[in-house]
């Protein structure tokens, strides 16, 4: 009673991340009961997402597949000299929503691992040191997640740059806002305690 | 730096059930990382949903779109005198994957609902009516949900039957296998006490 249609389609589901059978059931039953153009929205918009989407050459960020350069950097509202540094694009994509940063971005296309042998090497790096150079950037802002991995990305680029005057920076670590201190744990609450903000 | 093809993308995967902007995100960003096969296998079998699942005109079950009445009720290992009663086609294949019933489905198509306007000629009823004259079938388990719409068109099945000796009865409601009872809420224990099953 389950035609080969629809179990190819929760098969294909399945690959999604987090989805188990009984949610790729669920949705392909879903979409069944709906009308076929919303199936066919989702095949089309699957098809065209790998082509559809480029990788800027200069910041490593998202682009549309037909710019070299993304508009983000090119645009000269965009200071420069200031880089917000991150793992992958999704990282610069959540800095970017709030709407607090003007500067541009640098993605370096994962973190150092020893582990998974992942060296400086295999990262943006060496562009991301040319960038310095090129715009004679001022301020980095290391936007590393706090694991080991990334940790030691931040460490290793902070090395990297020691006899510059470059300002560096990590993003805060403490309790999120609207967070209760009775429900923060420890280890952040240790963090907001050792980097507690000055007020007067 | 949101290229349009990841926007549409993510606007896509969000018309699936109990999937918001975060989830769809996640999903698009999670293929965008894998190689394109992946998203194309889905892509595809979206694209062949609709046309590859097809409605049994006999007992209204999903079937391969070629088969005018399903396979399953052709089958003569199926016992033709006793149906299960299922409001849509997925509760009949819940039904069969515990692999303990031996008999045929019917499915309703929605059930009785006078705020949705939803009347006896709206469902699959005059059918099943046809199909226990010519089947001469001698038992009838109404499998719809306990909501008020299930127990009423259970209600409605079973009067419009009245005049027949059919043996109809309903699905055992009670405690669910290994949950224990001190987790089981109150009106699914009442349930279970007025409905206890005579060991002797």
């Amino acid at each position: 009673m389950f035609p080969k249609a629809l179990e190819s389609t929760i098969d294909a589901l399945r690959t999604l991340p987090g989805v188990g059978a009984r949610t790729a059931e669920r949705y392909a039953l879903a979409l069944l009961t709906k009308e076929p153009g919303v199936s066919d929205t989702i095949a089309t918009a699957l098809s065209n997402l790998h082509s559809g989407v480029g990788t800027c050459q200069k910041t490593f960020v998202f682009t549309e597949p037909d710019e070299e350069i993304s508009s983000h950097y090119l645009d000269p509202k965009r200071d420069k000299q200031t880089i917000v540094v991150v793992s992958d694009p999704l990282d610069a994509l959540a800095i970017e929503k709030t709407g607090e940063f003007k500067g541009t971005y640098h993605v370096l296309g994962g973190l150092l691992s020893p582990i998974d042998n992942i060296t400086p090497d295999d990262l943006h790096i060496a562009q991301l040191m040319e960038r310095i150079k090129e715009d004679s950037v001022a301020e980095l802002i290391l936007a590393t997640n706090a694991s080991v991995e990334g940790e030691s990305t931040a460490m290793y680029i902070n090395r990297e740059l020691e006899e510059t005057d470059i300002k560096i920076s990590r993003l805060a670590r403490g309790i999120p806002v609207g967070v209760d201190i009775e429900y923060t744990d420890q280890i952040t609450l240790g963090r907001a305690l050792e980097h507690r903000q000055v007020i007067r």
